[in-house]
């Protein structure tokens, strides 16, 4: 609405509608602590009678709380809205936070000047923690959540610089090089001996593991260069990238691409240059998202649970931050027992498991 | 990071570094009025050595401003990220707000019990306005934005009770009547005789305006009702509707589905009853998005300018924003020139045009 209709109920009006002083009204809206429950629910119903909402601004000084979580993807909105991928994990956060009745906020960043102004907010108090995915090696996000104190998980292995020095941040992964693995080695089950890779952008511990995965599983110390293309985790970086490879490699037999969107990709350029898939080159993809099922013939993939992925994010934030005092340490809850302390937690890592299709 | 490496930078930290009193510290980081220039240089200075963010819980109290507009679409995250219509929307709104070093910050409705959380954090003071987008006609959000007395603009003609009541609210629309009589009249000059409909959700202003647009073009009073289904705004709607359509009135020759991913799933309906488009039956659809291009065949459909729409709704809720002073009262600027009123600033209606392609 444009302009509100009234000014908004305030806290005076709150202590004059209950008969009780502004303090005790404060006390009821933070939690109650020291006031007796008759008086509690007098204030509780002049609350609920006028409408009043406690002003957070004011109240997130006394809680140190705010009921709210950023979600921060460094990655442009028209990524995360043609990429599958996130929209699935957002699924999975978005469930889990409901569910403890926490707000999710959802952040982008397209540009250097995004950064800046995420950190303000962030560092503002206006969230309890922060998710973060698709970070790349040199994201400022990490350092910002680090000097604004702020309880943060993260989406895939860290592979900034200092990442690996206690305390050790939290974050959910999948076992990248191991479904790497799995991919190479079905490709050499299937009898192909040139097998190419079509990784996704190598400042990316994602794409960094699953190429690491490629190159153990080849068994070869270093892999043929001309074997390995950067297709950035997009259908068109997919296909240009198969394009490179058909060209330095014209006998390549086999292709590992390191997402459904690049192999669905590479599917085009194959189809385009007259390759018939499998039977002149096999194709492995990594997801198994919606593209995994529509591609043409549809793919074998690496299946990781995206949505399960979100889900334990979310879980291990809610967690991380039940163990926080409303003083920002760690300590006892209300019934006295123990709350687990952030160096209790530990980084989740979740299976990848091959799912065959016709593409191999 | 799952716990600080250390203390956050205090403004006391600053003032002793900058060698002035915290309130100065203060006055400097909230505009520097009534301090001399070689003093703010000073305490700028010592922020930026010490990484010194102020706490906007505070600040917040003081500016009454966070830098943030949140975004809220009433629809569950899933249906967010298969509509493209979503993310391009998004795509307008988000470069404006970066434009104006504004941070977006993005929320979904899934259940009931997100609006009364949506609610809260919105009236808590952590934004300094919203832009709300696919309500339905009982949404209680505009109810919520109104008692919070947050600036708000909305996307699409408000629909809900008390909306044509003053202060009109303000929003952003296409001329979907229009739109809609061009997309018949078209069926009408390609000979079509039985023209059927598939419509949004009815309890939405778009979907409403659509379909009287149809009736209008028609020039019946009331149209067969067994030429109008309900496709939800979805593909799989589209395909069920379309199915409902033909064995209601299997003499229909033209159907238009009043978006492009219904007519998408009208499209697989007509393909899987051996009906041939155009041939025995043309179709149109709304929004000219990617599924339009992609369609077979390509789709005739009327095109609205979503990215813009978005960057409208921003712009206007900006100029909402410059027009409230810091108290939330209209006035003027520091240069004193008038502020724009709310009562000033009005709907915008953007123009629908005919895109005629192979479906027609």
């Amino acid at each position: 609405m444009s302009e509100p209709n009234g000014p908004r109920p305030t806290l005076e009006a709150v202590a004059a509608l209950a008969g009780v002083s502004r303090a005790t009204v404060s006390r009821v809206v933070n939690g109650g602590r020291g006031v007796r429950e008759p008086v509690q629910e007098r204030v509780r119903q002049a609350v609920h009678e006028l409408g009043y909402v406690p002003n957070s601004a004011a109240r997130t000084l006394v809680t140190r709380r705010t009921g709210a979580v950023a979600v921060v993807i460094a990655e442009p909105e028209t990524r995360v809205f043609t990429d599958p991928f996130f929209g699935r994990q957002l699924r999975g956060i978005s469930r889990e936070l409901a569910a403890a009745d926490t707000q999710l906020l959802l952040m982008f960043v397209e540009h250097r000047a995004d950064y800046d102004r995420i950190g303000r907010y962030l560092s503002a108090g206006h969230v309890d923690g922060a998710l973060m995915f698709s970070l790349h090696r040199d994201d400022p996000l990490p350092a910002m959540a680090d000097r604004a104190g702020l309880p943060t998980v993260y989406g895939g292995r860290p592979g900034w610089a200092g990442a690996d020095r206690a305390p050790r941040p939290l974050y959910v992964d999948t076992d990248n090089r191991d479904g790497a693995r799995q991919a190479v080695r079905h490709l050499l089950e299937r009898g192909r001996r040139r097998i190419a890779v079509i990784t996704g952008p190598l400042d990316q511990t994602s794409a960094l593991d699953r190429l690491d995965g490629y190159r153990e599983a080849l068994g070869v110390p270093a892999a043929d260069p001309r074997l390995i293309a950067d297709g950035g985790f997009t259908a068109s970086g997919g296909e240009r990238a198969m394009a490179r490879l058909l060209d330095s490699a014209p006998d390549l037999d086999g292709v590992f691409a390191c997402s459904d969107l690049m192999a669905n990709g590479a599917l085009r350029t194959l189809r385009a240059r007259g390759r018939r898939v499998p039977d002149d080159v096999a194709v492995v993809g990594y997801d198994d998202l919606e593209p995994a099922a529509w591609a043409d013939p549809p793919l074998t993939t690496v299946r990781q649970d995206v949505e399960e992925m979100g889900r334990l994010m979310a879980r291990l934030l809610l967690r991380l931050l039940e163990g926080r005092r409303s003083d920002g340490t760690p300590g006892t809850g209300p019934d006295g027992a123990r709350r687990p302390h952030a160096r209790q937690l530990a980084p989740v890592i979740t299976e990848a498991r091959l799912v065959v299709r016709e593409s191999t």
